[in-house]
């Protein structure tokens, strides 16, 4: 690998110390020009390519996160979408706007979107900064090699349904800041500090038995709807089964406030899968003991359309999507 | 290819029509899986990444530029970046944040976005979407196939430096806007609707004669103070060569001013280049014909450091980098 010089100049001095405070991509032989030129030159085969955006006072708040807090799980959002298709993740690029005077606010950021690649083995490839007249902005684009990507679309009639982790955490997280209620053991780490799922989905497509994935960022009813509509079919979820994120209980009131933050509370991060039938519990159990979280099978893949849920009354209903839209309706 | 559906949500229609509008990337087999799924994928030989930031009011006025032109000039600047790698575009991903209730504005962001892409021969792959609580944000990521990447760091002492086109329009445009002047012939094309000379720099790679290239995207002077810290040499601009934009003769009112446009505007994404001597002269003509704009020998590359310019009176100074800076001083 090769990394450029940079010339003079105080946006550059900020750039250079993001990259020197990162891992060093010089004992990666798929970075062939790392970051410091006009363009990062990687080597792979296939290669997944995401990006997600994050504008202050819309996804998170500066009185929420620290700089270093807003850049690790804007970078983790992205990565999450590689894991989505079960991609190895080798680099980002980060785009950040911080107003007049706040260089240092960017390199907390840029620090944390390098911590954030180096828990999935990625590192930052390259990036670009700006002032802003207004909010902080962040935006990361990711990229892996998918020698064989999963998809959305590969769910068929008949596979069950399983997810990652336990949900509704990051959007208690959300719901007791904006309420001004003090926060249940466990939710502001599930906000701040989301995990991307990178080694838990190339460790399940290793068992071949992966058909089609989402990543949890919009809300489990409405990512479900996209999994659905990608691969043609019904979901039907379980709800009893759906696994709860512990600070949901303390939280919610009643049962329906709980089941509005656990199918409609966004940037949960977990996986959703649909995988044959049968082939993944035989791995749960060593699955859980080598990631430390739960997998669990939450409902089926049918013939048909949209998102129903069975409720512990046995009553099987429509499931309205309950993600957050920037521009439209929010249900949750 | 394969092309995901779509769930359900407002978000999701914004990007239905964005997708629809663009180059039908299904015909493409280095694309394997398109836009709709939580990430791309694309097969390649090695890819060269970029991204490029744009914001409102520091890189842009809503005054000066519509939606559509404000896609279409982010987009050209991430582009411009392959360019200047001689990497073949393949496609990009955008992040837009825009005012609530402006989603028609986002869409011609996304439509001038991918106008600048098919002009390149590459699609839209992805993108995200926000509202935002302050100004517009599109932020652009450019891959490219780079099988022989020409980078910053390959000048040597011999080489000449030369450049494409006309130099200075974009920021004879940026100065008569913020003096409310009336704007010369040519500069708001030029700031509007820059080219990135992704044709020409892969034209010219094919020769085997680029050592080394850089995009101007901050000045001349700033930009080849990159290339010259990258590669570890000296720069010498012979000033009278440097092409001025027929705007900049126009416009300016004195020598200075001029040389202030010319070497220190930014924004005008042409390539400055690195090349063994005597290897281009003969293709110029070619060259000039066959993309319609001059290539210009402007200096060339010593032993040393630095850029300095040899005025019309023979005597030879050091160049200050004048090129834009967020976070520093603006000597342009």
């Amino acid at each position: 690998m090769r990394r450029s010089a940079l010339g003079p100049g105080g946006e550059f001095d900020v750039i250079r110390r993001i990259l020197g405070a990162q891992v060093d991509a010089s004992t990666r032989p798929e970075i062939l020009v790392g970051p410091g030129d006009d363009c990062a030159v990687v080597r792979a085969g296939p290669l997944a390519l995401t990006i997600d955006l994050a504008v202050e006072d819309v996804h998170f708040r500066r009185s929420w996160l620290g700089g270093r807090e807003i850049g690790y799980r804007c970078a983790t959002a992205a990565l999450s979408d590689l894991a989505a298709m079960a991609a190895k993740p080798i680099g980002v690029l980060v785009s950040i706007a911080v107003p007049a005077g706040a260089a240092t606010l960017a390199e907390e950021i840029a620090a944390g979107v390098a911590e954030a690649a180096a828990a999935c083995d990625a590192v930052v490839l390259g990036g670009d900064l700006s002032g802003s007249p207004g909010p902080i902005v962040v935006d990361v684009a990711a990229a892996g090699e998918a020698v064989d990507p999963v998809t959305r679309a590969g769910a068929r009639a008949g596979d069950e349904l399983w997810v990652t982790g336990r949900l509704g955490g990051a959007a208690v997280a959300v719901a007791a800041w904006n309420a001004g209620q003090p926060l249940p053991d466990g939710a502001r780490a599930a906000f701040v500090r989301p995990v991307a799922r990178t080694a838990e989905a190339r460790w399940l497509a290793e068992s071949g038995a992966l058909h089609a994935a989402i990543d949890l960022s919009d809300g489990l009813a409405a990512d479900a709807a996209h999994l659905a509509a990608a691969s043609g079919v019904a979901i039907v979820l379980d709800l009893p089964l759906v696994p709860a994120h512990a600070a949901v209980r303390t939280f919610a009131q009643d049962a329906d406030r709980a089941a509005a933050l656990v199918l409609g509370g966004g940037d949960d991060y977990e996986l959703c899968i649909a995988a044959a039938p049968d082939a993944l519990p035989p791995l749960v159990a060593r699955f859980e003991q080598r990631f430390g979280v739960p997998l669990t099978r939450i409902g089926r893949v049918a013939a048909g359309a949209g998102v129903s849920g069975i409720g512990a009354d046995g009553v099987r209903a429509p499931l309205a999507p309950r993600g957050y839209s920037h521009f439209g309706r929010n249900d949750a």
